[in-house]
């Protein structure tokens, strides 16, 4: 696998106070920031883009740019036009992340991450995981031929475990979330771990290099919407890996001139976390548990990233509970969409804006669907016996 | 969504004794083959193909040109160059099956099925299913707003079972896999049920619709290696609706002069069914249980599309049990893929073809990666829970 970093790539910079840094890996983000107290992510900073986008040069528009191997990326659409029908919208489509080859969108931020490691010569690489994250580097390390520690907790369904175990990854479940990200800070300071994800609290983002892999979305959806593209674009969120990484791919195709006019880029979650952290209650949500059914989303924290995505697009959060997740995973496994909880929050998150006027009539709405609904552990009412039905008696 | 028949469709064809016949479902196979006791399916039957194919036009190779919406096919390939160095040969490739929208290779059938019960208004598809092919078409059906009904085994997998229901579809469970048929048989001839699969027995491929729609593999990949072609196409196979599909994919391409050299589409199963009837013991292999951890691929009969698949491309039937295939599960995930058994099988068929001189050391092979690992149950041995770990003791 190669593992070279663009040159185009000229240093990392700070999200917040715009700060120039030598090319390193931050996984405590800006120092600057993070002793002021208020910590916050840096970003590989391009010198320049090339001047048009194509299935030619998409590597040229990425830190690492050379694809693993595996697959990863140029996920289809799903066009649902009932759907956008019920919600009184123009059209929606699902962006179908579950094809990555782990199932789920962290396959971006892991081949990334995976070749980041190689690069700087990483012995392990270390992720803090409720379970899509989990697999998915430790399906991108062992292609690497980097071992891989997955930090969880006890509840993490038995799906994900076979999977992860299968890659050869090693599971090491704490006992709470936040137990989690203070072993990997633990091993990550030592220099034992080279951190996939965040383990600061309040946190910063993901792995600065991971994170940039997921920019791609936006340069395919501009490749996939030629003529007319759309307006509104769903994330689910939890500390905003992917609502940044899209938001950014978009500032950069704008910056680049490529288009006038960037998509709101909008965060759904489980709990009102960014709505309070913008009216000034801090990254750190106590008045919420964090425990959701959407256990890929849950987490009672709030990013720098997240808030910065939302205010460059002109977007939205919205908190939807897990009864109107799952309603609406119901809604799109009748479109033909069986994904995870997580996922079909973005249908109830864009159900709520349209009825408070956010997201109009006119609007083009694309979902992020961020995984398929066969990791989560089933329900207690679907692990019975199927009745079997004599040949006779049928009706 | 559109459902129109490409006009290129001429007739229906035995595949068997090469009798044309007018447009129409034939679930049963050929009339005159049936009425001899050697059962084989029909075909659509192109009057001519396009002279070119390229990504613009490759509706005008398929049966039912119109894609779903839903983001089916265009599956992306992953290398295993260490694998293939392992097994002693050039090249070798998975095309990610899994990466379509309910995570197998049968939405490829399914949305062409769909779009064929749309067209002659049929009520309620019927498809007899351990599971991916049960999914699949539920998903389809929704889509197009017809009824489905999933005929199962009590000893379906809850993971498929709660997606089937989610999507909407009616699951019967009876108490054999023969039975399965019987039911389907009864409901179809009286015209309650459009079957999307085989009901008789001795059996014929599935419905010949859906089953063209695996030709587009072979398109896809003629596309996906323009410079050097496989040389040979490994298939995990039951009754051979895949395997055929492919091989007559590339048997289009062949007439119609863009390439000039097939590449052999080898079968892989659990037991050496198609090696009995290719010594003339028959399509029913009573020696067998057909009762296997291969659930994709399990079952004892052989359809004359499979003996057909391996004449036309000189290819061979290799036999692997689930020991073989579960060593060769444990082998892909550490390459980065975590497929079902079935899929697994491709590679330890592989290696015994390899062993064989069949395959040789100069050879490009790839895998059809049949679906994603997830759907499965999974081992009891991976059913306890995870150990928390106080974070004092960590190591
Ligand atoms: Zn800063
Ligand atoms: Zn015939």
């Amino acid at each position: 696998m190669l593992s070279k970093l663009n040159p185009n790539v000229a240093a990392m910079k700070c999200l917040q106070c715009g700060q120039l840094y030598p090319l390193n890996d931050y996984f405590e983000g800006c120092p600057l920031c993070l002793q002021s107290g208020t910590p916050a992510s840096v970003v590989p900073h391009f010198a320049d883009f090339p001047t048009e986008l194509h299935h030619g040069n998409f590597g040229e528009w990425m830190s690492y740019g050379c694809p693993s191997g595996l697959g990863e990326g140029n996920t289809p659409l799903s066009s649902l036009p009932r759907l956008a029908a019920t919600l009184g919208i123009e059209a929606l489509y699902a962006k179908n992340e579950f094809a990555n080859p782990t199932g789920s969108h962290k396959d971006r931020m892991s081949a990334i991450v995976a070749q980041r490691a190689l690069d700087i010569r990483a012995k392990t690489i270390a992720v803090a995981s409720s379970g899509n994250a989990g697999v998915s580097m430790a399906a991108y390390a062992a292609r690497a031929g980097i071992d891989c520690v997955v930090v969880t907790t006890p509840d993490m369904s038995q799906n994900w475990r076979r999977a992860i175990e299968m890659h050869g990854a090693r599971i090491i479940a704490m006992e709470s979330s936040d137990d989690r990200w203070v072993l990997i800070a633990r091993h990550a300071r030592r220099g034992d771990w080279y951190p996939a994800t965040n383990y600061l609290m309040p946190p910063v983002g993901s792995n600065p290099f991971g994170v940039d892999g997921y920019r791609a979305i936006a340069l395919e959806l501009y490749l996939q919407f030629p003529a007319v593209p759309p307006t509104d674009i769903l994330v689910p969120t939890a500390r905003g890996d992917l609502l940044w990484g899209i938001a950014k791919g978009y500032q950069d195709l704008r910056n680049t001139g490529l288009i006038s006019v960037t998509p709101r880029v909008h965060a759904v979650e489980p709990f009102p976390r960014i709505g309070r952290a913008r009216e000034g209650h801090g990254m750190v949500c106590s008045n919420f548990s964090g425990d959701t059914a959407m256990v890929s989303i849950g987490g009672n924290t709030v990013t720098f990233q997240s808030l910065l995505a939302l205010e460059l697009t002109d977007a939205s959060g919205v908190a939807v509970n897990d009864q109107e997740a799952s309603h609406d995973r119901l809604l799109l496994a009748k479109e033909g969409l069986y994904v995870e909880l997580s996922s079909a929050a973005a249908v109830s998150g864009l159900r709520k804006l349209v009825a408070q006027g956010k997201i109009g009539a006119r609007s083009r709405v694309v979902m992020i669907a961020t995984s398929h609904g066969y990791k989560e552990q089933s329900e207690p009412e679907f692990s019975g016996q199927l009745i079997s039905t004599p040949l006779m008696h049928e009706g």
